[in-house]
């Protein structure tokens, strides 16, 4: 007796549409205003699939958990995790694409890709050093560092990810603030990488931190203080440092 | 102009099957032997789908490769990563679920379930403490330890992931050896958990090293040391040992 035909898979099998794009939607205003910029700058239907993890009647999901589901439904090769508030406005699928092919060249080996981070320098340091191209409530077209940068850390706001390289948030960690660097942490722990590229679009976001930040801050410091003792990270939201003895940050020194 | 509807997704979406039994396989020989007692022991075409990584005509994945070439096809709820020289005898598809069931009851955050491993205890220790229930070269209905047991570690012949929560190997690993440790330890820097389960099954494999396996545990250790300085990890292939100042174990002492 024999059983049923497997399915045999090698390296390199196809995938599916360039890109599946996934957005945390609490406003199906401001979702269906990222849809149609999308749509108006070259990712078409054939290309592109849009995915929104439904919080528009209350959080459903966190910043932790909805990478994860809607990342067994997308068939994209890559999988773009954004907010519903941002909008294309001068660039678009090609340079996109073409951001990602010069990225492939110089690191093959890249996990995620955003548009705004912290450089890579994984020691303790203090000047903050950010990479970023963006229009928000700050400024239009504000540039800052030269990219594409590795980054250890990236604003929620935009970030790319491969589908046959995935990186998975953290599971102890929950709420709506950090799970950018976080992700970027766990690629780091896998042994991938994270960049930022040059890739301009408007964030409409208001920026505020709520009065979660400060709980979901001392968690993630509470996390990694014990696997990177002394690290200094530059958010796009500040400075977080993991205390050298891998203690709580409000705890007594050494 | 507004853009195409986007699929809406909801936590707690229907998965597809039940089980995508994913086997790393050099031998069509034994993967039709392992198909066909899983087909006996009651994983149907309706439950379950076989995906097979081809190595038949030469080595195109290595142990850390794999996995996320398959999990990118795979539509189970489970995911079943094994060697292609398992073979199910007195226990099947029933069992299985049952013992999934139990685990999930005891620990709903469960990342991985495999059926040999090294008790978890993340400090140095020197005992070794491993739980299994298999059939292999080394006897017949071999038991050691209570199960479930929470390991730091797992055998690579049978480790079943929940596509809901998956967990990637090291991308600066490679080879065929350690890739169950380096799964277990990435579940724990996740923040998830890896048990084993008694689900008993024959493994015919011979157990060889091979000339690679001082290269791999090296690399191995070294990339781990730097993470878990001082830990002692017990595998099923033997002792491995972090040293405590993070430096390649054949280095000086500190």
């Amino acid at each position: 007796m024999t059983g049923p035909a497997p399915a045999w898979i090698t390296p390199g099998d196809p995938d599916g549409p360039d890109f599946s794009v996934c957005a945390l939607v609490q406003s199906q205003d401001r979702h269906e205003r990222l849809v149609a910029s999308f749509s108006r700058r070259g990712f078409s239907p054939e290309t592109t699939e849009h995915l929104a993890a439904d919080n528009r009647n209350g959080n459903r999901f966190d910043g932790y958990s909805w990478q994860r589901a809607l990342l067994t439904r997308a068939r994209g090769r890559y999988v773009i995790f954004c907010h519903d508030d941002i909008e294309l406005i001068d660039q678009g699928q090609d340079d996109l694409l073409a951001r990602l092919d010069d990225l492939t060249a110089l690191d093959p080996g890249w996990s995620l890709a955003g548009i705004a981070g912290g450089r890579f320098r994984p020691k303790a340091h203090t000047r903050p050093m950010l990479s970023f191209h963006i229009s928000d409530i700050y400024g239009q077209d504000r540039r800052r560092g030269a990219m594409p940068a590795r980054v250890e850390t990236l604003d929620e706001c935009f970030i790319v990810m491969r589908r046959s390289r995935p990186v998975l948030p953290s599971l102890d960690l929950s709420g709506f603030h950090f799970y950018g660097p976080d992700l970027c942490l766990q690629a780091e722990l896998q042994g991938g990488s994270a960049w930022a590229v040059d890739f301009h679009l408007r964030h409409h976001g208001r920026g505020t931190k709520g009065p979660s930040f400060a709980d979901c801050r001392a968690r993630f410091v509470a996390k990694y203080a014990r696997i990177f003792p002394g690290r200094t990270l530059h958010c796009t939201t500040g400075m977080v440092t993991f205390p050298a003895d891998g203690a709580d940050e409000a705890g007594p020194s050494p």
